[in-house]
């Protein structure tokens, strides 16, 4: 049986480690691009978002629409993170509460950086998630096997 | 104020086309690791995994543990793939329902490549997502602009 893997040879079922919770936040805060999923009435929904890790929480902004709806109706949600290395893969789920920021909330130039250079056609809204479990794991490159029928 | 974006100079809030069903599955079908959010009693959850695209339907197997029991206590789920490209990137989210096809489904070889050639701890169990509503999007990569203060 040939096997294919677009992904590089890397399975979120393959050799797993388990990473240290200030390893999990250093991959958070080396990149600003996320997955955001919430739940509305038991429905998931997922969003990609850019955003900043800040200490113990993430900050990302959002306009109005089904993004900001849902997560004022249910503030519960996860995040994911992840990055395909040449030696494998690592992804980190954070879990937490989002609470609206406001409009013009006080960042600082480097969280604010992190965000790109969008002319909002509507103002933007700032969310912030208070993080109170992180899942951090890197994932192995493995090798291509040949099975026997 | 200068900006930085690890991602290549995209953004969800960007400049977005939006793509019909056919090309959005066209993309489904053109990878095999996606991200399942799940939510257990209004929690949110997210899982990388790896799977296979079939007609109106996403295919993907996982080992007895969290994930399949929340999803066994809700059906709902979401399915996001992403990927980045020289110009830009897309993201393409599918939503339905999820049933357990079990250990062993009737699956052609094609569909069984898809997923990585790991010898399972335990055994796997093959779960077909329904798909009820796909929503596809490209995203234009922008020029970096340097904005005056």
């Amino acid at each position: 049986v040939a096997h294919e893997n677009s992904e590089g040879g890397w399975s979120p079922q393959g050799p797993v480690d388990e990473l240290s919770d200030r390893a999990s936040w250093e991959l958070l805060a080396s990149t600003n691009l996320g997955r955001l999923a919430l739940s509305l009435d038991g429905r998931p929904d997922i969003f990609p978002v850019n955003y900043w890790a800040n200490a113990r929480s993430l900050i990302f902004r959002t306009a109005a629409g089904a993004k900001l709806h849902e997560l004022t109706d249910n503030e519960f949600v996860a995040f994911e993170v992840d990055a395909i290395l040449t030696d494998g893969a690592w992804s980190v789920v954070a879990k937490g509460t989002a609470s609206v920021l406001g409009t013009e909330p006080s960042l600082t130039e480097k969280a604010l950086a992190s965000f790109p250079p969008w002319v909002p056609v509507q103002p933007f809204v700032y969310v912030e998630i208070s993080v109170d479990s992180i899942r951090g794991r890197r994932f192995q490159r493995h090798l291509h096997v040949q099975l026997r029928e």
